[in-house]
């Protein structure tokens, strides 16, 4: 297995964590509670990304950035999808710069 | 190639243009600018996220959290890291459920 | 006049900018986009207010707390409110510590 | 007593509490924790301002606004300021439109 499946097989894993007991799991219980929590800490750890970014600790911004890409991973799941679809966007992107992406969607 | 690849690649790439012209792409411009303006965008992206979770569509979930997670890569860059570093963390927590995990770390 | 009717002032002139010309000001242009552009920006300076709390300076400290504040005003007046009605909940509050007044909402 | 001074008073009152014991207070065990407590709790609390707007119900939105700008008036208490401070700022800037207020901080 290569290095970097476990985002993948995280994100696939998640949607069966839907229904478990709340009681039993972390996961289980932000799914019952439904996506204004899931947001909520999406919002909670990006704070603390940026803070951590502040800081420069390398430790620090690789564990806040696990934190949110992993809340970004169980949003996802909530809307029966996952990471490849994030993938999938990225590859459709691939070749247009981030400002042309942008003006593409008419976004400034 | 396998379809998650993608992330892998393109967070290695990222590391080559931190020495771009600026003028020439919009990832090159954030490195340029520094870590306040790549935690910045990762902000702004975070808010468009959290807005994007409550009109609950499905593309626009997937466009922001491409977002998110590609700002989170230009950073990762900027400390010449990769998301190997992240899929690294979370196999490192694995098998570990997110209460006791936070708990290990101290944080409530 | 005192020297903080500046808030109380401004929230109620905003809302006389409702329906100003976009072209002409910076607010009536959030006003015309909605809500929406109105809360993505709140979302981008409140990551620059954590941005400068963690730098300390007490100059960008202000600023920043200045453009969150100003852009809650905006906020507010989109919903035909101003910051009297910040004023009249901090009352309803006093006397009750943030723990109680949590508990009371049934939050976490 | 006019029905706005109570930002006023309150911002005036929470330096005091600087120092009071953690244990009786929600906001004395904010000072205690330091400024990255009180940053992580404006952006949790600005989440859900945008959570709140997006969801358009009137109370919520005062009582997510009461919230952010609760959290900044412990900010500034915790730098030695109040919202004073940020009055005169925005007196500072009356007169003078956002777009160039901005322009003249040389931000875009």
């Amino acid at each position: 297995m290569s290095t970097h499946d476990i985002l993948h097989r995280l994100s696939e894993t998640l949607a069966t964590r839907k229904h478990a007991d709340p009681e039993k799991s972390y996961t289980a219980k932000l799914f019952s509670e439904g996506p204004d929590s899931i947001l909520k800490k999406i919002g909670e750890e990006c704070a603390e990304l940026i803070m951590a970014g502040k800081d420069g600790k390398r430790l620090n911004i690789v564990r806040e950035s696990t934190d949110v890409i992993y809340h970004i991973l169980v949003l996802l799941a909530f809307f029966d999808m996952t990471i490849e679809d994030v993938s999938q966007e990225m590859r459709r992107r691939e070749g247009i710069s981030g400002i042309d992406e942008k003006a593409a969607r008419g976004q400034k």
